[in-house]
């Protein structure tokens, strides 16, 4: 079969199966999921041993430690798709839930029924871990999904997907509701992109280039994540050491994630006093500082930022600083550099902690807290499969329930329009 | 300046302007709104005569009379732009409201708020009064709006904006924050579908046509609106001159809008008793059955139906009926030809009411009412900028609270994460 008719022949037997998950009851879907969690946990060495012809390919391949490191799928990776799955099992279904309900001046009641969104492709690096991640909160949502991971961790996904067919089988559901595209051509990308008429949804996970190349590619709608370049704001007269703890914390915790904090702009009236300390804790735990001309003259040896800073996710132990007269100055250069991920404001301030909440138009906005709280379970969404920073559908942290869509409902007694 | 600049200046212009849109208060957005609605009245003389060069060049160019009469501004049409701004400044304003709030253990208190959506590209064919009434929803829910609606109405479209920029002038809010493409060139509108930097979201109202060549254009999120193949399901048992009446005024009422049934599903046992009647009153109003072999015998004058009938938008007096020996049948023709837009059935039992509701994947789905309710106004969201068929962000009649998004706000007291 040419690429053209698989990746077509997969979007109408994915669309068939959603028909089915879609009206599946929630017990069922756990006990799906469940059932997968187990099995990945008595199949481990199957799984492992797939994952060493992947692992293979990718030495031959002379693939990148940290490449490798990604696509390894240690004990510790299968305990967690496991442990993952039944959170996952625990969550509330939003199908068929009513958000809200109305009854109009001639009778007719009217309510909005959360509903799945149908099939949902998912295009990813290579992390095989993904795999079971989405998996599991497409059908807890009610959907099919297309998984396209890596073409380096195809054996492995592969092995992942049988599992998951088998189980879904076994349940009485259809085992076409989770499949793998089991091509490595980047082709294949391109036509389940076009495939509109099936796919309703796809979310793209990885790295920049392969965000804009669905987003330049797809006639189905595409959820993104482009970069986090997040800013927090310290305020005049805020607690300076609850501003040290949550800048250290923002940046130091976890630098390579999207939440870490990239740039903190501080007021002046309190540069003088809080820089020194925060830099001395800063530069203990290994974070180089690239600073404005004023924050250079208060920290000598810093690095000068230069423009390139400002809007660089560095993912890494760097932090771009800026001094700022007042909020204003600190609002505008969020609006201009930010990526509309996470910011936060320090501040002891009634007024302008209402004005930063209201005038930052990031996914979200904190106030005294650091800004690695954007994240589906840190939120109470529970588990999340990416965090959008497109307004469209969903704006942050996507859990289960920005896998589904509402529906109007309409409940009369014989009512026609005059 | 050549097209692409200066599609690229207008983007630029009405992201600036949708950051003081967005904080505006409803007073204000109110006032505005009200203002243009008295404009509009006063200055219809100009508006008029604008049109006439619209309309000269219409004629010159021999364009239908359809078409003519969809370009014209009547002395009707201004009462209704006005009347309809007006209507829209009565709507709550969803700008800054919150949806949910919860608190987390480590006490933080979490909520989703509404936030506008930023800039709206909105597409549309020829009448004018789209302009108004687009514009309109986007300033209520505090975005900015760029308008692009036919070049045969490019003068009428002018003189509008023309009064609606003024009238933010006045009020002290940007004038950019409602643009009129001024370019014929088709070519304006592929510039504009890719300025992905600066627009959230395009809107096409129009044919397939036009909407097919948007989704395919566009690197912007696209809302779309196909068309309306509506179905209703008369179930055994049903109050038939219930079903009458319903079917009645959901083909007959306004036959030419997409909430209007293009198939009529009649379950067997009622078939013989239901449709002789219903048919004497369809024929009465000058609509053409077209009907599958077993409506045919009985009635023996219906036209057959072919297979081109059946996903067919016919937007004029003509209905396929089909006989079906059950709900799953009816069930599953539905889901072959639908859509997605307004499914009804018609049932006297409280089974299978509650199977329709669950099954039916379309926008709306009613029990015991007629199609022609799936519209903004009747629903009681206020004002629509249409109607949407596929499922992201928005499935159903778009009212003001889907030119919004959400974002999260976190309020801490120094929460770090751990």
């Amino acid at each position: 079969m040419s690429i053209e008719s698989t990746i077509m022949e997969m979007a109408k037997e994915a669309r068939a199966a959603s028909m089915e998950i879609a009206r599946c009851p929630s017990n069922k879907k756990n006990e799906v999921l469940l059932k997968i969690a187990d099995e990945i946990e008595i199949q481990a060495i199957y799984i492992q041993e797939e994952n060493q012809k992947d692992l293979a390919m990718a030495k031959e391949m002379s693939l990148s430690d940290a490449m490798i490191d990604r696509l390894t799928v240690t004990d510790a990776t299968v305990t967690s798709m496991s442990k993952g799955l039944r959170e996952v099992s625990q969550l509330d279904d939003p199908v068929g839930s009513k958000s809200k309900s109305w009854l109009r001046p001639n009778g007719l009641e009217i309510s909005r029924m959360r509903i799945p969104l149908g099939v949902i492709g998912i295009i990813y690096e290579s992390r095989p871990n993904v795999t079971i991640d989405a998996a599991g909160l497409c059908l807890k949502a009610g959907n099919s999904v297309i998984l396209r991971g890596g073409s380096e961790a195809l054996h492995s996904n592969q092995a992942l997907a049988s599992i998951i067919s088998q189980a879904l089988a076994d349940t009485g559901l259809p085992a076409k509701a989770v499949q793998v595209v089991p091509i490595r051509d980047r082709e294949a990308v391109k036509v389940l992109l076009n495939q509109e008429e099936f796919i309703d949804l796809i979310i793209p996970r990885g790295g920049e280039g392969l965000i804009r190349f669905v987003v330049e590619n797809s006639t189905i709608p595409v959820l993104k994540h482009y970069k986090g370049v997040c800013h927090i704001y310290i305020d005049d007269g805020a607690d300076l050491e609850m501003a040290q703890n949550i800048c250290f914390n923002a940046k130091v915790q976890r630098p390579g994630v999207c939440n870490s904090m990239e740039t903190m702009l501080v007021h002046r009236s309190i540069s003088q006093e809080f820089l020194p300390q925060m830099s001395e804790r800063f530069l203990k735990a290994g974070v180089e500082i690239r600073g404005c001309p004023d924050t250079c003259r208060i920290l000598p040896d810093a690095r000068k930022a230069e423009e390139a800073d400002w809007p660089e996710e560095y993912l890494d132990l760097v932090l771009a600083v800026k001094i700022v007269k007042d909020m204003d100055q600190a609002v505008s250069h969020i609006t201009k550099y930010s990526s509309s991920h996470t910011e936060a404001i320090v501040t002891g301030d009634y007024k302008r902690a209402r004005r930063f909440v209201r005038e930052v138009d990031s996914s979200v906005v904190l106030v005294n807290a650091s800004t690695r709280f954007n994240d589906g379970g840190e939120l109470g969404l529970g588990a999340e499969i990416g965090i959008s920073t497109s307004k469209l559908h969903a704006f942050g942290p996507m859990g289960v329930e920005e896998l589904t869509t509402t529906k109007f409902v309409v409940f009369g007694d014989g009512q026609i329009r005059t």
